[in-house]
């Protein structure tokens, strides 16, 4: 006997990935959650029948979501993170001495509680002390802070069920309101391929709220087409122009992030930058 | 009804694409090839039963596997493509007005017929006066050849059935001689996740040959997990050191390829710089 999770991406694309165990099915008051050790990538968590993270290729996403920002700010103290509640991308936060306090607003307790019991190597940040847990509305969170992080990162799922908020105008507005003023905000924008409208509206409506806005791409081979894309948006320091301290990244031991990388991942193929004209 | 292709990437990982129609399905001397209308990525070859090429995404692989290359030689007169029956190699090679004659040395006569038939937006350059077709073995016809080529491109399928033999250190030794004293080598090496170890060893193979080796990345949906690795290997020119001519780039209207993306390719993730230590 063969267990399969098809994942039904589109009407004409899916993808299947055996496991060999279920550790966990059930419904939260959001959405659907399973955890599944998959042959071929590990541990995974499945949320809504799509894979969000598994233990083989995580480090991609969390790193990626995370240091080109905060290697971008000279100084980031306040972090708050909107969603990513499986706690990888606290994790690589917390790798940074300056950081003080890492704020991590969840709305789906579940998810937590989830990749705490079976996902320790994501979530195991989450127990520390710089770490604070928010079980609560990202949106409405956003709405009663003002000038408070420097680095504000939204790691949503896909922008249907309960992330269908995280990408809209007045969300990204406040943002922008929470941010000190030398805050730099970052968020995953789907797949360049699959979901091309949503990372042009992203990319335009951030240009017409912060001064400098930065799409980056980066091969995640567990989401549709294994290709990704983040958009930066910051109110003063420009990625491209930060002067990257290298002995920094190279103390934190990454898998995927470098000094190279860091350039490379803003280069725009054309059929992307013509996206943005 | 519905018509599924369902492309079997390893015992663990499968991929479904659905499809409108056959237009031609059929076993060759050497391998299976079937040419359908996908819904989501146009008309695509499939050889033994994975995707070869969509008319949606094969901008991204054959500008990657050429434009590196070609715009790191300063004056590629002639180049020698192996594979890349389906023409879209040589359709960007002859792009470049110093090339002469691109040689195209495909073993399997029906990849070519088909292509020319159901594919003419790949395989439009085919007719071009520049291209020599040559239904032969690769590995045969570069044992003849001295001193011959500016670039040679290694457009194969995977490491199994007729291109098994396109990724070993003896056939490289024969593409080094058959290369003038400045020539350019670059191989498509297949996926830096779920073949690794077939990039290491080419990586390794050719940095022994050759005094310039470079590994580089991009992201292509239709190949497994979206993640695809080229390997370039050079007698004289390095292309991190090259100095692009963009008013050439910008000139043959690229979709995908251009100067930021030629130093950006090169860029490793820390995981596949430990692949080649």
């Amino acid at each position: 006997m063969e267990f399969w999770l098809n994942e039904k991406h589109t009407d004409g694309y899916s993808v299947n990935w055996k496991f060999t165990e279920t550790l966990y099915t059930g419904q939260t008051e959001y959405q659907h959650l399973a955890i599944i050790d998959t042959l071929e990538f590990g541990r995974a968590l499945v949320l809504d029948g799509i894979i969000q993270t598994t233990e083989r290729d995580e480090f991609i996403y969390h790193e990626m979501i995370v240091h080109p920002a905060l290697m971008t700010h000279p100084n980031p103290q306040r972090v708050l993170v909107v969603g990513g509640g499986d706690g990888g991308t606290v994790r690589e936060v917390i790798k940074y001495q300056t950081v003080q306090q890492a704020d991590l607003v969840e709305i789906d307790e579940k998810v937590i509680w989830a990749c705490r019991k079976y996902l320790p190597g994501i979530s195991c940040a989450l127990s520390d002390p710089k770490v604070r847990i928010l079980v609560e509305d990202g949106i409405k969170f956003l709405k009663k802070k003002e000038n408070d992080y420097d680095v504000i990162i939204i790691d949503s799922s896909d922008p249907i069920g309960p992330a269908a908020g995280l990408f809209g105008e007045e969300f990204y507005r406040d943002v922008c309101k929470a941010l000190k003023e030398d805050g730099i905000l970052v968020a995953q924008t789907e797949s360049p391929l699959f979901n091309k409208e949503l990372l042009r509206s992203v990319n335009k409506i951030l240009s017409g709220i912060f001064p400098v806005t930065r799409t980056y791409l980066t091969s995640i081979a567990t989401y549709i087409g294994g290709f990704w894309s983040f958009t930066l948006a910051s109110k003063k320091y420009d990625p491209l122009l930060a002067e990257l301290d290298i002995a920094k990244i190279n103390g934190m031991n990454l898998k995927y992030y470098n000094n190279d990388i860091h350039k490379a991942c803003f280069a725009l193929p054309n059929y992307i930058k013509d996206l943005f004209k």
